[in-house]
């Protein structure tokens, strides 16, 4: 399924580069370890770097009751969500064509906040399993108290789009005869061994889940 | 130096994670690769990410002449500017207190768009690089007409703050005696080998900055 081109999630710049369905667009916002959040307050813009999980169409952030993010968001305002995975820098022979792949997707939608504690129970299920596949079972899961004092939101995905690049640099035809060092560096987020905490117990060995720790792909 | 503390910058969520001078702020900045700037057009956010450099207490961003982030810059609206490390997963043995290490800054300001070829060619040169120390040199540099199909801004960074976890998890007083394991899952960005392009001509080898690459911390 794709999501229609308009206004808001159109890609302008190099449109080859842009996707809009949901396969591609998901899969970004899935391997992704956190979003930013974009609103805005009397013009004035705000951008809010936090965790996310998805689920269906929509797009699940938590937070304190206080958060004046997801106050906001409570109160109808639309936002915007952009996911960005860099995958590597890309070195052209000329400054001008140098750039970098990465896989990024830009969300648009509103909210709203989940009341009953069976729909924040899932919900904050999806946001530690999307941290780390196994963890929810593992973990000493929310009390009533801890669930009153969290909010948690869903934002409806009405728009979104991808920009994806992949490959070697693009340089001028003119430019490949000169002697300069020309490809990409690969970069990648990358999880090392688990550090225990200083108070834990002993005999507790470290989960299968954080020892071979790796987003899906 | 330290940022005022006023409406916009002030880190209200755990405030004794906030920062407000220059030296922690600018580490951030200057550390990480791209940066995610959120502008609002009648209401409606954008968030878009992209390269930066830092000159000074300027935020240096650059794109196609028709970039709408740069345009509405150059009209005088108002931008910010996240930058967010993600330093490890901590999992604390309550789902409630699990979290995220992580350094992020948030810049406020507005921005001017650069007009001499010089001051131009300065700042590609200080994004240049902030990528790869030592690229501008080995790179080909821009011409007349690349420059004039350049846009660059210079964001004067009138307000930010930081904001950093770093440690173990901080589990409740009575959770500690739970059979669960708890600890920090490190994450890091991480560069590979550098890949050369398949059209670089035969006996040019990776240059030094590329494979010994690693971010000023």
């Amino acid at each position: 399924m794709d999501f229609e081109q308009e206004q808001r999630n159109r890609v302008r710049r190099i449109p080859e580069r842009g996707h809009y369905d949901k396969e591609t667009i998901y899969a970004i916002v899935d391997e992704a370890l956190i979003c930013h959040v974009a609103f805005a307050v009397d013009g004035q813009p705000f951008v809010v770097p936090t965790i996310h999980a998805r689920m269906g169409d929509e797009l699940i952030l938590h937070g304190a009751k206080a958060s004046r993010l997801l106050k906001h968001i409570e109160a109808g305002h639309p936002v915007s969500v952009a996911i960005t995975l860099l995958d590597g820098l890309v070195m052209a022979r000329s400054v001008f064509h140098s750039s970098m792949n990465y896989r990024s997707a830009v969300l648009f939608g509103t909210g709203r906040v989940l009341a009953s504690d069976g729909e924040k129970l899932a919900a904050l299920e999806a946001l530690t399993e999307h941290l780390a596949r196994g963890r929810w079972q593992d973990a000493r899961q929310p009390t009533a108290l801890e669930l009153n004092a969290t909010t948690v939101v869903a934002i409806a995905i009405d728009s979104a789009s991808a920009k994806v690049r992949v490959g070697p640099p693009n340089d001028d035809a003119e430019d490949y005869a000169l002697p300069i060092w020309a490809g990409v560096l690969p970069v990648q987020q990358q999880a090392g061994a688990p550090l225990p905490d200083p108070k834990l117990a002993s005999g507790i060995a470290a989960p299968e889940y954080l020892v071979d720790y790796r987003r899906q792909r």
